[in-house]
């Protein structure tokens, strides 16, 4: 697989077809959300009643779930939405923020993986490990180091669950039934504002609502990521400055770059 | 009528007054409505506890409904506090994200429009349709191509709800009871970021809250949000660094600068 | 006390620390407060659901309680976080958003300060004095004129509190059981955008997380704060222009620059 190359045409797969990618997230990144999943070429809705998510769901192209701010109830919705998404074949990303940090989290993320079929399962080291039934503790919303080789705990995770798993960390794994892959894209600034874990899954939404093979959709969307935040990194060094410019580089970004840079092999 | 001196003066009027705007709206959008109303000169609030929206809304000059991210209780919270302003004459906009969308979000747009009076309502050109009873699907929040005249569209629902329509697009329309007014300001970047709609909606309260004719408050508002948007495009080209330039534009923007640059006309 | 110095020396404990700051906060400024809090050097985590927030809170070095968009279910969870945190000695910060706007707002934040132990209570002027027992308004969350001496009133905050008292203005007012420290760091610019003060909240969050007196700690917080407001000062002065340029300050901002600039007198 020429990895770079498939992954610049999915990006121009999703700005062709505009998938409309309906979130179920936090309260804290919601509008970062949003807007990267516009950055990225494709379009935001955010519903959460209960009265309306199966409704909303139905005319998306992709689900997006965050549980960084879950209530039990909003878990509900979640449900409801992501069943109407399972039955009309619609992909669901699950990014399970937190995971291991709380009893609620670690339980509710267990409960929407038994309940519904995901497209992509994605959390940072702790998280996944949690996920994987591997002994974790997740520091708030921040991974905490885990014993063990993360290919295996994607591996692990991605068996038990049938879905692509991503782990993100200073290299990106990604995890289906078939094959793993490294993602070396990326930039330690990304890290240094808040919610670029929670902007990863909007654009995983996007890729997998443009794009139907999985790992294929997540590999791309987790390089292209990664790509515009190395862009951003030549031209910003603060938080704020190097967040715009990340939004921007992502706006811009296309296949040909993508193909260049793509740091992408299969372990 | 000299709209574009008019606007200017009304501009002024909102700097002057410093109006609090009391806001009922979304959670995606709602720091950068917050903002844009600090932005243009006026004050925002938000409150949505149905404990205090009464008594935070008699104390505010405008109030701005956006049921963006609706759940049924929330509305029942705009319900009150809209009870509270008609009462005391307290111009209210509602902004009727996603009507068309979901049965849930066309059915309290219209409840709300049948039980409150609203200085403004605003919506894309989906939105209106339905609102104004006609056939039209709204994509998420995206308006969907509408069958027919816009402007005949807003002067349906001006008519039927017996207040100023905002129809917003390439160009905006704003229909009353006794004019329909094409406002040609804006430029097609400011769709590249996320509720630029919210964020009008934001303005037009703070000028419905500095000017009491709600047809020249909704057409300075419109005009003066899209002169930001066109003087912010010759300074920047991509999403993150755009939408910095379009605050600082409002922000700065001033009354001769508006009378020089508005192209409002009557139709 | 060379309170540059010891600001300086707060700042590096922060740094090195990197304490987990729990939120329940406003969903206006949410974003923005997890932002600042990483800018500084701490780390973010916002936490609602009555399920988890005692759990949540017995992780964290720090608490911030901000009442800007409440509700009284809202409230309910603080006082659960509240109380865990207060049997563990973990410190907690009140923002008290509004208080003397409305009867909920009141009535909540002094239910708060019956119930739990703050190691900082913040508010603008006419927080303050309501909270103190005086007679003020607040219009929506802005602070009104205020009759009287500010210390005057920080002192009797702070005494029937048994807690520090910050006291946000002009000049910045810190006031603990054995003295009154001014702080005369900031810049009228950090006015012109939205939620100043929360971050200030969720910075004093971050210094009161790394070092245990609440004073020395509100002291260095608002020092630092107010630091990178002027050093932001010298590079923009548009709303968004600026803050991109104070998150940034507030990233770069190094002991030595704290310990020059600082503007900090006992009175």
């Amino acid at each position: 697989m020429e990895w770079g190359k498939e992954s610049g045409r999915i990006l121009n797969e999703v700005r062709e077809k505009k998938p409309l990618v309906h979130h179920l997230t936090n309260w804290v990144t919601i509008y970062d959300c949003a807007n990267v999943t516009r950055a990225i070429g494709a379009l935001p809705v955010m519903a959460h009643a209960r009265e309306e998510v199966k409704e909303m769901a139905s005319i998306a192209q992709a689900l997006v779930f965050n549980i960084g701010t879950l209530t039990p109830a909003f878990v509900q919705s979640m449900l409801l939405a992501g069943e109407k998404a399972n039955e009309l074949g619609i992909p669901v990303i699950l990014d399970a923020v937190g995971a291991g940090a709380t009893t609620l989290r670690t339980k509710k993320a267990k409960e929407l993986m038994e309940s519904l079929q995901f497209a992509v399962i994605k959390g940072n080291a702790s998280e996944a490990a949690v996920l994987a039934g591997l002994d974790a503790k997740t520091r708030g919303v921040e991974a905490s180091r885990v014993e063990g080789n993360l290919e295996e705990v994607a591996r692990i995770l991605s068996k038990s669950s049938g879905t692509t798993v991503v782990i993100t960390g200073k290299e990106d794994i990604v995890s289906g039934a078939e094959k793993t892959v490294l993602v070396k894209n990326g930039h330690e600034l990304m890290g240094c504002f808040v919610g670029t874990g929670c902007m990863l899954a909007s654009v995983l939404g996007a890729f997998c609502g443009a794009e139907r093979d999985s790992l294929k959709a997540a590999v791309a969307g987790t390089s292209c990521f990664g790509i515009a935040g190395e862009l951003a990194a030549k031209k910003a060094s603060a938080p704020a400055a190097y967040k715009n410019e990340f939004f921007d580089a992502l706006f811009r970004l296309d296949a040909g770059t993508v193909e260049k840079m793509a740091k992408v092999s299969e372990v």
